[in-house]
């Protein structure tokens, strides 16, 4: 083995190398695991800080599945809320999406940082090397047999990770992709007029599924948490300032969006509130040299379709078998082959994602043509078997045989 | 009763005056004659320009059912082309859209000239009254009990027809909408950045049924007329200029839009070559005073989802029963009803149309983002059963219980 570095550093060998201890990274150290490929994980965030941040909640039923057989943890079924449908409210009305009876499967309602803590505890179970709260990471030798992961520990000093495959699950600020040359990769993506006003609400549930609804004045999305929380968002615009708004501005606009179709909010004390940006964005190919890129590093999708952390985990359900069979049989087919397999389901949450923002939001011009169209597209679909049935696969998750 | 005009004319009374002698005006004639209720029908083109006008040609299933079992004629079963499907084809392949098998019905080709003449031939064979090639048409007393068509005859001769009802069917550059004050109504509409380049070919069908080509460099349509005509579409600039095209640069762009698909066109000699628009309108609501409009006088959609003349046949089928309610028992209640009934069909087909759309055309930006998101969307609909279905629904035309 040849170093690019002479600084004194300690040294790891592993199979793979992994920046990220998102749900991506270390999902994909389990499973790696599990089939006896040994990781390391690196993570410039403490363990504390990734669990601290609030997150989507919405898993497909594949996406809860897998937690489960994959021997993450059954958390999820005991703590987790599992959604048999979803509610579209448009034109005065709210119209259920019954999951279970069109497509017998449900999507759960289980926050990203739990999905992150069983992970985090699967991993230290399993003996699993992760190291959070390093900082200076740098990737190298992409191109060379045995790239590198160098850091430096919370003491000062410097640490180098040797390995046959190099990961980067380090979210959409990525720090692995940006080492990919500018001339060696298509970066796709769209940028959406809008934004969600999100935050969290002390107060018991205000329905029982989430609600999607169209409004005149915009979109909003009354979601829950918990038994005592709930967590809520409306459209807003791309720049909007989050300390503008206070608690009754907040439920004022909260509510205009949604008695309009005969809701009546529960309100309580408002925490966190964000501004969540929209962006469609995809990276390809997923494969450089000897390093790949996975969940949000390599793509995007806006919050509406909640397909965030479900692309994360399909990208290294995909990607841990193809590892697999490259470290141990030297077989790079599945390698070979991910960029396109995985990019396929990306590109149809990307869609799926446009379809949820584009049928609910208020355009851009917001004109009274497309909030009329949007009506009738709602009309239509909720109308037709066929069509309720189409908008439950994709929510709920396309079958893995359709990737 | 009385008159706001002192000009000598010949004075016909009837119970519902038509203005417009298209497929929506004639089969409006046809319904009310069939329950007994007179009716006028003036038009300003004759019968030969009419009929040698070439036009759209898919009728939903509703329409030809309506054709036969109201009585026009049953020459489209016999003339006419079922077409159990169509195929949308997209990166690399192409995929039928099975609609026989998903919804148990069809869509039939059969031009809109061939519909004028069935009903044409039926109002006559009936001895309905219809005034083809009258000029200087004017609607007077829109707001009185007894509102008026006025125009002069081909000797120049001034006529005047007093109806207790008086229907504009006078297609998109509507007369009759036009003396509608701005005020009292809504134009709702939307232009697109493109249209199509459409042309008759002399050769056998390039393929059995009609074919929806989605291509990097635009969208092609691929359909029928007869054995030995063809009718195709591509999609241009929303100015450009057919005498800017020959023959060769017009297959060569069929070519390069259908190829990559794997589709071999058959050529022949080009006819007819015309520039279509692109363009969404509604005018609500559809009654001012005791004039009522239906068809394109009313409403505009693009031609992709094939919807123009089914949504006027939609319309008169509706209002037929309500004019003779208000004529024969004084109830105006359909009438009093029509905008919103009719609307919501007008509103649905809005929809499809745009969905059809923007679906398989190069957008105005024609972003990589929105060419991969199209091939995803098609991807994702033709791999499901309740996809296909959802799209077959809207193509051969919704139940008429979901108005």
């Amino acid at each position: 083995m040849t170093t690019t570095t002479t600084s004194p550093a300690t040294r790891t060998t592993t199979a793979v190398g992994i920046v990220g201890g998102g749900p991506a990274g270390l999902m994909l150290s389990h499973l790696l695991a599990r089939a006896g490929v040994p990781s390391v994980v690196v993570d410039a965030r403490s363990r504390e800080e990734i669990y601290a941040t609030v997150r989507a909640g919405i898993l497909e039923h594949r996406t809860v599945r897998s937690l489960v057989e994959d021997g993450v943890s059954d958390r999820v079924l005991r703590e987790g809320y599992e959604h048999c449908g979803i509610e579209l409210a448009f034109a005065g009305a709210r119209h259920r999406i019954d999951f279970a009876d069109l497509v017998g499967a449900s999507a759960w309602l289980y926050p990203q940082t739990e999905v992150f803590k069983d992970l985090a505890d699967a991993r230290e179970r399993d003996g699993g090397d992760v190291r959070f709260g390093v900082s200076d990471t740098r990737v190298v030798d992409l191109e060379g047999p045995n790239p590198g992961i160098r850091y430096r520990d919370a003491a000062g000093d410097e640490h180098e990770i040797r390995c046959a495959h190099l990961v980067g699950a380090d979210g959409s600020r990525s720090t692995c992709r940006r080492q990919v040359p500018a001339d060696a990769a298509t970066q796709i993506g769209r940028e959406y007029p809008f934004a969600w006003f999100g935050f969290l609400c002390d107060a018991p549930p205000s329905a029982e599924e989430l609600v999607y609804s169209h409004s005149p004045h915009g979109f909003a999305l009354v979601s829950q948490r918990t038994e005592t929380v709930q967590r809520m968002y409306f459209q807003c615009d791309a720049d909007e300032d989050p300390a503008a708004w206070d608690a009754d501005r907040i439920w004022a606009e909260m509510d205009r969006r949604t008695r309009v179709n005969g809701l009546e909010l529960r309100t309580g004390t408002i925490r966190d509130p964000a501004v969540l940006r929209f962006r469609s964005f995809v990276h390809t190919p997923l494969r450089h040299g000897r390093m790949l890129l996975a969940g949000d590093a390599a793509h995007t999708v806006p919050p509406t379709g909640a397909k965030g952390l479900n692309l994360a985990l399909a990208d290294v359900r995909r990607l841990a078998p193809a590892l697999v069979r490259a470290v141990r049989d030297g077989d790079e087919t599945g390698l070979a082959e991910y960029t396109e397999r995985a990019l396929e389901r990306v590109w149809r949450a990307q869609h799926f994602s446009y379809w949820m923002t584009t049928m609910l939001h208020t355009g851009a011009d917001g004109s009274e043509f497309d909030r009329r169209r949007q009506e009738a597209e709602l009309r239509t679909l909720v109308a037709s078997r066929a069509g309720r049935q189409f908008l439950a696969e994709g929510y709920t998750g396309w079958p893995a045989d359709e990737d």
